[in-house]
């Protein structure tokens, strides 16, 4: 091109930090550069300086690994949560998740990936080590892997499984199934499969609970 | 809600900004903000620091309101270019587009926006003024008039040209026709009415131009 792209130095320099966040291209890089200039500089400072505190002084829960603003995160120091059950999860977007479900009051272990050797992530990049070492202390009497159902996924929760199977400890997985509201007919073979082999006793309850 | 959504008040502070950007909901803004989280504390230092940079440092052309990091942009210090025609756009991406181009030599003229009663813009919010003193000056012997084939747009150009009119200068605006490669039986009727009373002569250097 003969001509430079953009106007401005600051400008093309700020696209270029934009562009690099997942899913923003160039082009919708520039809308929001252009957006935060019509903005104060007041509300501009903030937002550059709250990336900046967030990057600097967030920490990770030194018991479950999810982020915190603590040392030890409002779910692993909340005494009316059941410190015996220990659902182990990827990551931080996962436990926001099961939160929102309001259906688990145990505690959780956030793994910060999954194996995958296509992208050079092995068990000891993961925080297996320090569950094995939660699994140890005796207080745990229930871990629940609730990892993608992925191949990956499955070969992290084997993994886990052959670490912590020797502990006289309860070793479940959450329930594959139809989706609620999904088509039959529609299912993958593997879920519907699943979903019958794994069928549960049909109660009222379980109908009025979801 | 009974439970937290974000287990980390920086967290959400970092995902109530991202959300404030147009097309960003709070579900965008969380993976975006997860993605920096796992960023080098310098390249998050380097995000922040390059908006606060960018609102704080980035100058308006004094000539022609681009948005530039010096007085005079680059375009309006550009002696090779034709200072006798001055190209009126609505904002900075139009500048960018025609400059895309390389069709055009000429100044611009940056109105920061167009008359739109609805949005409470006013001729007094646009720089419309600083045009006519342009104009005043003697140099420019063409305007040409570029802004989007809208009401708001059409209402701008009947407010400058009345402005500008008695001035001895050309006044233009963007030639209106069908898009290159377009179907003509999709083109709506009224741009497909006006190509053909504003038809053009047909040469082989038409032709090979576009």
């Amino acid at each position: 091109m003969l001509y430079q792209q953009y106007p401005s130095v600051l400008l093309e320099n700020a696209v270029s930090e934009f562009s690099k966040l997942p899913g923003i291209g160039r082009k919708s890089a520039l809308r929001l550069v252009l957006h935060l200039l019509k903005q104060n500089e007041e509300e501009v400072e903030l937002f550059g300086n709250t990336l900046i505190r967030l990057k600097k002084e967030i920490k990770h829960c030194k018991v479950c690994h999810n982020i915190a603003d603590t040392d030890i995160c409002d779910i692993c120091s909340n005494t009316n949560r059941d410190a015996g059950i220990v659902c182990v999860v990827e990551n931080i977007k996962d436990v926001m998740s099961i939160e929102n479900t309001q259906q688990y009051k145990g505690l959780y272990h956030v793994l910060g990936g999954i194996i995958s050797p296509m992208d050079g992530i092995g068990p000891a990049d993961l925080e297996i080590d320090s569950l094995v070492k939660r699994v140890e202390k005796g207080i745990v009497s229930e871990i629940i892997l609730a990892l993608s159902p992925t191949m990956e996924g499955d070969t992290t929760n084997f993994y886990i499984f052959r670490k912590i199977a020797s502990f006289p400890i309860k070793i479940t997985t959450i329930a594959r199934g139809i989706s609620i509201g999904d088509e039959l007919e529609y299912a993958d073979e593997v879920t519907l499969g699943r979903s019958i082999v794994n069928r549960v006793q049909f109660t009222d309850s379980y109908n009025k609970k979801h």
